[in-house]
Protein backbone atom coordinates (compact mmCIF):
# COMPACT_ATOMS: atom_id res chain seq x y z
CA UNK A 1 0.00 0.00 0.00
CA UNK A 2 1.58 2.91 -1.11
CA UNK A 3 -0.52 5.93 0.46
CA UNK A 4 -0.69 5.82 3.97
CA UNK A 5 -2.58 9.20 5.27
CA UNK A 6 -5.24 11.24 3.70
CA UNK A 7 -5.60 14.63 4.35
CA UNK A 8 -8.54 16.31 3.85
CA UNK A 9 -10.45 19.58 3.48
CA UNK A 10 -12.79 20.80 5.52
CA UNK A 11 -14.87 23.77 4.41
CA UNK A 12 -16.48 23.37 0.87
CA UNK A 13 -15.22 20.05 1.00
CA UNK A 14 -16.68 18.16 3.62
CA UNK A 15 -19.21 20.82 4.41
CA UNK A 16 -21.05 24.11 3.34
CA UNK A 17 -19.04 27.42 4.05
CA UNK A 18 -18.62 29.57 0.90
CA UNK A 19 -22.39 29.39 0.22
CA UNK A 20 -22.62 30.68 3.77
CA UNK A 21 -20.64 33.85 3.10
CA UNK A 22 -22.54 34.80 0.18
CA UNK A 23 -25.80 34.41 1.63
CA UNK A 24 -24.52 37.18 4.50
CA UNK A 25 -22.86 39.04 1.44
CA UNK A 26 -26.49 38.60 -0.50
CA UNK A 27 -27.97 40.24 3.25
CA UNK A 28 -25.22 43.14 3.05
CA UNK A 29 -26.21 44.09 -0.27
CA UNK A 30 -29.66 44.33 0.70
CA UNK A 31 -28.83 46.22 3.91
CA UNK A 32 -26.86 48.77 2.08
CA UNK A 33 -29.14 49.45 -0.83
CA UNK A 34 -30.03 52.93 0.18
CA UNK A 35 -26.31 53.77 -0.07
CA UNK A 36 -23.94 51.52 -2.84
CA UNK A 37 -25.16 49.78 -5.90
CA UNK A 38 -24.49 45.72 -5.59
CA UNK A 39 -21.44 45.59 -8.44
CA UNK A 40 -19.57 48.42 -6.27
CA UNK A 41 -20.51 46.77 -2.87
CA UNK A 42 -19.16 43.70 -3.55
CA UNK A 43 -15.69 45.61 -5.21
CA UNK A 44 -15.40 47.51 -1.69
CA UNK A 45 -15.95 44.77 0.14
CA UNK A 46 -13.28 42.45 -1.39
CA UNK A 47 -10.66 45.05 -1.20
CA UNK A 48 -11.61 45.35 2.55
CA UNK A 49 -10.78 41.62 3.05
CA UNK A 50 -8.10 41.42 1.03
CA UNK A 51 -6.18 44.55 2.79
CA UNK A 52 -7.64 42.95 6.01
CA UNK A 53 -6.69 39.05 5.55
CA UNK A 54 -2.41 39.38 6.89
CA UNK A 55 -3.56 40.85 9.98
CA UNK A 56 -7.21 39.01 10.47
CA UNK A 57 -6.90 35.78 8.59
CA UNK A 58 -9.30 33.31 7.59
CA UNK A 59 -12.57 33.14 9.12
CA UNK A 60 -16.32 34.66 10.27
CA UNK A 61 -15.08 36.96 13.08
CA UNK A 62 -12.68 38.99 10.32
CA UNK A 63 -14.80 38.70 7.94
CA UNK A 64 -17.61 40.64 10.10
CA UNK A 65 -14.96 43.07 11.02
CA UNK A 66 -14.73 43.97 7.81
CA UNK A 67 -18.14 44.30 6.95
CA UNK A 68 -18.43 46.90 9.21
CA UNK A 69 -15.56 48.80 8.22
CA UNK A 70 -16.77 48.21 4.53
CA UNK A 71 -20.32 49.37 5.88
CA UNK A 72 -18.17 52.63 7.60
CA UNK A 73 -16.38 53.42 4.16
CA UNK A 74 -19.57 53.36 2.18
CA UNK A 75 -22.14 55.87 4.32
CA UNK A 76 -19.11 57.93 5.17
CA UNK A 77 -18.11 56.87 8.50
CA UNK A 78 -21.75 57.33 9.54
CA UNK A 79 -23.82 54.10 9.23
CA UNK A 80 -27.09 53.75 10.95
CA UNK A 81 -27.15 52.01 14.09
CA UNK A 82 -29.66 49.19 12.29
CA UNK A 83 -26.64 48.33 10.26
CA UNK A 84 -23.92 47.66 12.49
CA UNK A 85 -26.43 45.90 14.32
CA UNK A 86 -27.22 43.44 11.71
CA UNK A 87 -23.86 42.52 10.31
CA UNK A 88 -23.20 41.84 14.24
CA UNK A 89 -26.19 39.64 14.30
CA UNK A 90 -25.56 37.71 10.66
CA UNK A 91 -21.73 37.30 11.89
CA UNK A 92 -23.27 35.69 15.16
CA UNK A 93 -25.99 33.18 12.72
CA UNK A 94 -22.83 32.37 10.59
CA UNK A 95 -21.00 31.06 13.61
CA UNK A 96 -23.89 29.24 14.60
CA UNK A 97 -25.37 27.82 11.44
CA UNK A 98 -25.59 23.96 11.25
CA UNK A 99 -23.24 22.21 9.61
CA UNK A 100 -24.74 19.96 6.98
CA UNK A 101 -21.68 17.29 4.95
CA UNK A 102 -21.95 17.63 1.30
CA UNK A 103 -23.39 14.74 -0.56
CA UNK A 104 -21.58 11.18 -0.28
CA UNK A 105 -19.18 12.59 2.37
CA UNK A 106 -20.15 10.49 5.08
CA UNK A 107 -20.05 7.49 3.32
CA UNK A 108 -16.83 8.48 1.68
CA UNK A 109 -14.92 9.35 5.13
CA UNK A 110 -16.45 5.80 6.42
CA UNK A 111 -14.77 4.07 3.97
CA UNK A 112 -11.39 6.19 3.58
CA UNK A 113 -11.02 5.33 7.27
CA UNK A 114 -10.81 1.84 7.17
CA UNK A 115 -7.67 1.95 5.07
CA UNK A 116 -6.10 5.54 5.77
CA UNK A 117 -5.10 7.71 8.60
CA UNK A 118 -7.22 11.15 8.20
CA UNK A 119 -5.81 13.80 8.94
CA UNK A 120 -8.50 16.96 8.92
CA UNK A 121 -6.81 20.10 7.65
CA UNK A 122 -8.21 23.54 7.45
CA UNK A 123 -7.91 27.12 7.82
CA UNK A 124 -10.18 29.96 9.66
CA UNK A 125 -10.78 30.68 13.29
CA UNK A 126 -9.80 27.68 15.16
CA UNK A 127 -12.54 26.97 17.61
CA UNK A 128 -15.58 27.69 14.97
CA UNK A 129 -13.72 24.48 12.97
CA UNK A 130 -13.61 22.62 15.87
CA UNK A 131 -16.77 23.28 16.80
CA UNK A 132 -17.54 22.46 12.93
CA UNK A 133 -16.12 19.31 13.11
CA UNK A 134 -17.96 18.40 16.34
CA UNK A 135 -21.34 19.48 15.10
CA UNK A 136 -20.82 17.30 11.83
CA UNK A 137 -20.56 13.98 13.40
CA UNK A 138 -16.91 13.02 11.30
CA UNK A 139 -14.71 14.07 14.45
CA UNK A 140 -14.49 10.34 15.07
CA UNK A 141 -13.32 9.41 12.25
CA UNK A 142 -9.93 11.41 12.18
CA UNK A 143 -6.42 10.60 13.66
CA UNK A 144 -5.85 14.28 13.84
CA UNK A 145 -6.58 18.14 13.23
CA UNK A 146 -4.90 20.37 12.30
CA UNK A 147 -5.85 23.79 11.83
CA UNK A 148 -3.02 26.07 10.53
CA UNK A 149 -2.90 29.86 9.47
CA UNK A 150 -1.95 29.03 5.64
CA UNK A 151 -1.16 26.10 3.76
CA UNK A 152 2.06 25.98 1.35
CA UNK A 153 3.89 23.60 0.71
CA UNK A 154 5.91 23.54 4.31
CA UNK A 155 2.34 23.25 6.05
CA UNK A 156 1.87 20.13 4.20
CA UNK A 157 5.18 18.69 4.44
CA UNK A 158 5.43 19.21 8.09
CA UNK A 159 1.78 17.43 8.71
CA UNK A 160 2.23 14.73 6.75
CA UNK A 161 5.64 13.95 8.84
CA UNK A 162 4.08 14.27 11.84
CA UNK A 163 0.56 11.86 10.92
CA UNK A 164 2.34 9.42 8.45
CA UNK A 165 4.88 8.29 6.71
CA UNK A 166 5.78 11.32 4.74
CA UNK A 167 4.54 13.39 2.03
CA UNK A 168 5.02 10.78 -0.82
CA UNK A 169 2.76 8.16 0.75
CA UNK A 170 0.28 10.69 1.52
CA UNK A 171 -2.44 12.53 -0.57
CA UNK A 172 -4.79 15.78 -0.36
CA UNK A 173 -8.10 16.40 -0.87
CA UNK A 174 -9.81 19.49 -1.16
CA UNK A 175 -11.86 22.15 -3.08
CA UNK A 176 -9.33 24.56 -3.50
CA UNK A 177 -6.59 24.52 -6.31
CA UNK A 178 -4.61 26.86 -4.82
CA UNK A 179 -4.41 25.63 -0.95
CA UNK A 180 -5.05 21.93 -1.37
CA UNK A 181 -3.89 21.10 -4.27
CA UNK A 182 -1.06 23.34 -5.95
CA UNK A 183 0.87 22.96 -2.33
CA UNK A 184 0.55 19.78 -1.73
CA UNK A 185 2.21 18.37 -5.09
CA UNK A 186 4.80 20.89 -4.17
CA UNK A 187 5.50 18.57 -1.09
CA UNK A 188 5.22 16.21 -2.70
CA UNK A 189 2.35 14.66 -1.85
CA UNK A 190 -0.74 13.29 -3.93
CA UNK A 191 -3.59 15.55 -4.66
CA UNK A 192 -6.91 15.42 -5.74
CA UNK A 193 -9.42 18.87 -6.46
CA UNK A 194 -13.18 18.01 -5.85
CA UNK A 195 -14.63 21.19 -7.10
CA UNK A 196 -17.05 23.27 -5.11
CA UNK A 197 -20.28 25.16 -6.46
CA UNK A 198 -18.73 27.88 -5.82
CA UNK A 199 -15.28 29.62 -4.83
CA UNK A 200 -14.20 32.66 -2.72
CA UNK A 201 -12.17 35.10 -5.55
CA UNK A 202 -9.19 34.74 -2.93
CA UNK A 203 -8.86 31.21 -3.61
CA UNK A 204 -8.91 30.77 -7.44
CA UNK A 205 -6.08 29.32 -9.34
CA UNK A 206 -5.18 27.52 -12.48
CA UNK A 207 -5.30 23.48 -12.31
CA UNK A 208 -1.91 21.75 -12.89
CA UNK A 209 -1.36 20.80 -16.62
CA UNK A 210 -0.06 16.87 -16.82
CA UNK A 211 0.70 16.53 -13.35
CA UNK A 212 1.53 12.81 -12.57
CA UNK A 213 0.24 13.04 -8.80
CA UNK A 214 -3.08 15.04 -9.32
CA UNK A 215 -6.54 14.00 -10.16
CA UNK A 216 -9.60 16.48 -11.27
CA UNK A 217 -12.75 14.18 -9.41
CA UNK A 218 -16.22 15.48 -9.86
CA UNK A 219 -17.35 14.71 -6.39
CA UNK A 220 -15.76 13.00 -2.88
CA UNK A 221 -17.30 9.59 -4.15
CA UNK A 222 -14.48 9.17 -5.99
CA UNK A 223 -12.13 9.68 -3.74
CA UNK A 224 -11.89 6.12 -2.65
CA UNK A 225 -11.78 4.27 -5.53
CA UNK A 226 -8.63 7.01 -6.68
CA UNK A 227 -6.61 6.46 -3.54
CA UNK A 228 -7.16 2.97 -3.81
CA UNK A 229 -5.48 2.93 -7.64
CA UNK A 230 -2.93 4.89 -6.14
CA UNK A 231 -1.25 1.57 -5.54
CA UNK B 1 16.13 13.09 34.63
CA UNK B 2 11.83 13.16 35.94
CA UNK B 3 10.72 15.62 33.62
CA UNK B 4 11.57 16.10 29.69
CA UNK B 5 8.57 17.93 28.40
CA UNK B 6 8.01 21.89 29.45
CA UNK B 7 5.21 23.22 28.24
CA UNK B 8 4.62 27.14 28.58
CA UNK B 9 1.88 29.56 28.51
CA UNK B 10 2.40 32.52 25.61
CA UNK B 11 -0.01 35.76 26.91
CA UNK B 12 1.26 37.03 30.13
CA UNK B 13 3.52 34.20 30.56
CA UNK B 14 6.27 35.25 27.46
CA UNK B 15 5.09 38.53 26.81
CA UNK B 16 2.67 41.28 27.73
CA UNK B 17 -1.14 40.77 26.73
CA UNK B 18 -3.63 41.95 29.04
CA UNK B 19 -2.05 45.17 29.57
CA UNK B 20 -3.14 45.99 25.98
CA UNK B 21 -5.80 44.82 26.42
CA UNK B 22 -6.37 47.21 29.53
CA UNK B 23 -5.04 50.31 27.65
CA UNK B 24 -7.52 49.27 25.08
CA UNK B 25 -10.78 49.07 27.54
CA UNK B 26 -9.11 52.26 28.99
CA UNK B 27 -9.62 53.69 25.99
CA UNK B 28 -13.21 52.90 25.39
CA UNK B 29 -13.90 54.46 28.42
CA UNK B 30 -12.63 57.65 27.41
CA UNK B 31 -14.44 56.65 23.47
CA UNK B 32 -17.87 56.52 25.78
CA UNK B 33 -17.54 58.90 28.16
CA UNK B 34 -20.33 61.08 27.25
CA UNK B 35 -22.77 58.27 27.30
CA UNK B 36 -21.81 55.73 30.11
CA UNK B 37 -19.91 56.23 33.28
CA UNK B 38 -16.80 53.84 33.47
CA UNK B 39 -18.01 51.04 35.73
CA UNK B 40 -21.22 50.54 34.17
CA UNK B 41 -19.38 50.23 30.85
CA UNK B 42 -16.44 48.07 32.20
CA UNK B 43 -19.26 45.63 33.71
CA UNK B 44 -21.42 45.90 30.46
CA UNK B 45 -18.37 45.08 28.64
CA UNK B 46 -17.43 42.46 30.86
CA UNK B 47 -21.20 40.85 30.50
CA UNK B 48 -21.16 40.85 26.76
CA UNK B 49 -17.70 39.39 26.59
CA UNK B 50 -18.59 36.92 28.80
CA UNK B 51 -21.81 36.17 26.61
CA UNK B 52 -19.64 35.53 23.60
CA UNK B 53 -17.13 33.48 24.61
CA UNK B 54 -18.66 30.42 23.77
CA UNK B 55 -18.97 31.49 20.22
CA UNK B 56 -15.83 33.81 19.67
CA UNK B 57 -13.37 32.38 21.69
CA UNK B 58 -10.54 34.03 22.84
CA UNK B 59 -8.66 36.83 20.72
CA UNK B 60 -8.23 40.06 19.83
CA UNK B 61 -11.06 39.92 16.77
CA UNK B 62 -13.50 38.74 19.29
CA UNK B 63 -12.85 41.43 21.82
CA UNK B 64 -12.95 44.03 19.25
CA UNK B 65 -16.28 42.68 17.92
CA UNK B 66 -17.95 42.61 21.30
CA UNK B 67 -16.20 46.36 21.98
CA UNK B 68 -18.70 47.48 19.00
CA UNK B 69 -21.59 45.01 20.56
CA UNK B 70 -21.08 46.84 24.18
CA UNK B 71 -21.40 50.48 22.24
CA UNK B 72 -24.46 49.87 20.61
CA UNK B 73 -26.10 48.65 23.49
CA UNK B 74 -24.81 51.74 25.88
CA UNK B 75 -26.22 54.37 22.67
CA UNK B 76 -29.54 52.49 22.53
CA UNK B 77 -28.55 51.30 18.72
CA UNK B 78 -27.05 54.33 17.19
CA UNK B 79 -23.81 55.16 18.05
CA UNK B 80 -21.51 57.74 16.83
CA UNK B 81 -19.62 56.92 13.58
CA UNK B 82 -16.46 57.86 15.34
CA UNK B 83 -16.70 55.49 18.06
CA UNK B 84 -16.96 52.69 15.60
CA UNK B 85 -14.21 53.78 13.77
CA UNK B 86 -11.92 53.94 16.49
CA UNK B 87 -13.24 50.61 17.85
CA UNK B 88 -11.74 48.83 14.39
CA UNK B 89 -8.98 51.58 14.66
CA UNK B 90 -7.75 50.09 18.36
CA UNK B 91 -8.50 46.12 17.45
CA UNK B 92 -6.37 46.48 15.06
CA UNK B 93 -3.56 48.33 16.51
CA UNK B 94 -3.88 45.82 19.35
CA UNK B 95 -3.29 43.07 16.04
CA UNK B 96 0.22 45.33 15.42
CA UNK B 97 1.19 45.45 18.67
CA UNK B 98 4.80 44.88 18.96
CA UNK B 99 5.64 41.78 21.44
CA UNK B 100 7.63 42.72 24.59
CA UNK B 101 8.99 39.79 26.12
CA UNK B 102 8.79 39.69 29.84
CA UNK B 103 11.97 40.52 32.12
CA UNK B 104 13.96 37.42 32.26
CA UNK B 105 12.07 35.47 29.54
CA UNK B 106 14.41 35.12 27.01
CA UNK B 107 17.77 33.76 29.67
CA UNK B 108 15.29 31.65 31.46
CA UNK B 109 14.08 30.04 27.94
CA UNK B 110 17.76 30.08 26.57
CA UNK B 111 18.44 27.72 29.06
CA UNK B 112 15.81 25.77 29.57
CA UNK B 113 15.86 24.56 26.00
CA UNK B 114 18.97 23.19 26.58
CA UNK B 115 17.52 20.29 28.97
CA UNK B 116 13.81 20.40 28.05
CA UNK B 117 11.54 19.97 24.92
CA UNK B 118 9.61 23.34 25.14
CA UNK B 119 6.68 23.25 24.13
CA UNK B 120 3.98 26.31 23.97
CA UNK B 121 0.63 25.91 24.91
CA UNK B 122 -1.16 28.54 24.50
CA UNK B 123 -4.96 29.89 23.29
CA UNK B 124 -6.11 32.84 21.19
CA UNK B 125 -6.12 33.30 17.30
CA UNK B 126 -4.10 31.20 15.89
CA UNK B 127 -2.87 33.87 12.98
CA UNK B 128 -2.30 36.26 15.79
CA UNK B 129 -0.60 34.16 18.06
CA UNK B 130 1.90 32.43 15.31
CA UNK B 131 2.49 36.09 14.64
CA UNK B 132 3.62 37.24 18.39
CA UNK B 133 5.81 34.16 18.19
CA UNK B 134 7.17 34.67 15.11
CA UNK B 135 8.17 38.35 16.30
CA UNK B 136 9.27 37.40 19.68
CA UNK B 137 12.06 35.63 18.37
CA UNK B 138 11.83 33.17 20.57
CA UNK B 139 10.32 30.42 18.00
CA UNK B 140 13.30 28.22 17.55
CA UNK B 141 13.63 27.90 21.37
CA UNK B 142 10.38 25.38 21.43
CA UNK B 143 9.93 22.04 19.63
CA UNK B 144 6.23 22.64 19.03
CA UNK B 145 3.55 24.93 19.32
CA UNK B 146 -0.11 24.28 20.27
CA UNK B 147 -2.41 26.60 20.05
CA UNK B 148 -5.23 25.26 21.56
CA UNK B 149 -9.48 26.92 22.01
CA UNK B 150 -9.35 25.60 25.56
CA UNK B 151 -6.87 24.77 28.27
CA UNK B 152 -8.52 21.65 29.94
CA UNK B 153 -6.91 18.33 31.60
CA UNK B 154 -7.25 16.62 28.28
CA UNK B 155 -5.75 18.98 26.36
CA UNK B 156 -2.74 18.96 28.80
CA UNK B 157 -2.73 14.87 28.63
CA UNK B 158 -2.69 14.88 24.58
CA UNK B 159 0.11 17.56 24.40
CA UNK B 160 2.25 15.80 26.67
CA UNK B 161 1.86 12.38 25.28
CA UNK B 162 2.77 13.69 21.55
CA UNK B 163 5.84 15.93 22.59
CA UNK B 164 7.12 13.79 25.40
CA UNK B 165 6.55 10.93 27.83
CA UNK B 166 2.91 11.66 29.18
CA UNK B 167 2.28 14.44 31.26
CA UNK B 168 3.95 12.51 34.89
CA UNK B 169 7.28 13.78 33.18
CA UNK B 170 5.89 16.82 32.26
CA UNK B 171 5.83 20.27 33.69
CA UNK B 172 3.53 23.24 32.49
CA UNK B 173 4.40 27.42 33.59
CA UNK B 174 2.01 30.00 33.09
CA UNK B 175 0.14 32.92 35.19
CA UNK B 176 -3.11 31.86 34.62
CA UNK B 177 -4.03 29.47 37.62
CA UNK B 178 -7.28 28.33 36.20
CA UNK B 179 -6.13 27.78 32.81
CA UNK B 180 -1.84 26.82 32.92
CA UNK B 181 -1.82 25.29 36.68
CA UNK B 182 -5.40 23.58 37.48
CA UNK B 183 -5.85 21.30 34.74
CA UNK B 184 -2.29 20.47 34.38
CA UNK B 185 -1.91 19.34 37.93
CA UNK B 186 -5.28 17.53 37.04
CA UNK B 187 -3.87 15.90 33.68
CA UNK B 188 -1.09 13.96 36.23
CA UNK B 189 1.93 17.36 35.45
CA UNK B 190 3.80 19.45 37.32
CA UNK B 191 2.78 22.77 37.51
CA UNK B 192 4.08 26.28 38.39
CA UNK B 193 2.65 29.54 38.67
CA UNK B 194 4.24 32.51 37.64
CA UNK B 195 2.28 35.47 38.17
CA UNK B 196 0.98 38.18 35.84
CA UNK B 197 0.53 41.70 37.44
CA UNK B 198 -2.73 41.46 35.62
CA UNK B 199 -5.39 38.57 35.22
CA UNK B 200 -8.25 39.20 33.73
CA UNK B 201 -11.16 38.64 35.63
CA UNK B 202 -12.39 35.37 33.39
CA UNK B 203 -8.67 33.32 34.19
CA UNK B 204 -9.51 34.26 38.30
CA UNK B 205 -9.29 31.06 40.22
CA UNK B 206 -7.86 30.08 43.78
CA UNK B 207 -4.61 28.56 44.07
CA UNK B 208 -3.86 24.59 44.92
CA UNK B 209 -3.34 24.02 49.02
CA UNK B 210 -0.62 21.58 49.87
CA UNK B 211 -0.24 19.98 46.41
CA UNK B 212 2.76 17.83 45.44
CA UNK B 213 3.31 18.90 41.92
CA UNK B 214 2.29 22.66 42.56
CA UNK B 215 4.70 25.56 42.65
CA UNK B 216 3.89 29.38 43.53
CA UNK B 217 7.14 31.37 41.64
CA UNK B 218 7.51 34.87 41.51
CA UNK B 219 9.19 35.29 38.29
CA UNK B 220 10.25 33.01 35.32
CA UNK B 221 13.97 33.47 36.51
CA UNK B 222 12.67 30.49 38.79
CA UNK B 223 11.55 28.11 36.71
CA UNK B 224 15.24 26.61 35.80
CA UNK B 225 15.68 25.98 38.95
CA UNK B 226 12.02 24.43 40.12
CA UNK B 227 12.63 22.14 36.81
CA UNK B 228 15.81 21.05 38.05
CA UNK B 229 15.27 20.26 41.91
CA UNK B 230 12.19 17.92 40.41
CA UNK B 231 14.76 15.45 39.99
Amino acid sequence: MRITTLGLDADDTLWHNESIFRMTQARFRDLMADHAEPDFLDSRLAEVERRNLALYGYGVKGFTLSLIETAMDITGGQPPGRIIAEILAAGREMLNHPVETLPGVDEALAELSKHYRLVLITKGDLLHQEQKLAASGLGELFVAVEIVSEKDADTYVRIFDRHGAGAAKSAMVGNSLRSDVLPALEAGAFAAHVPYELTWAHEVADPPTDHPRFAELPSIRDVPAWVKALG
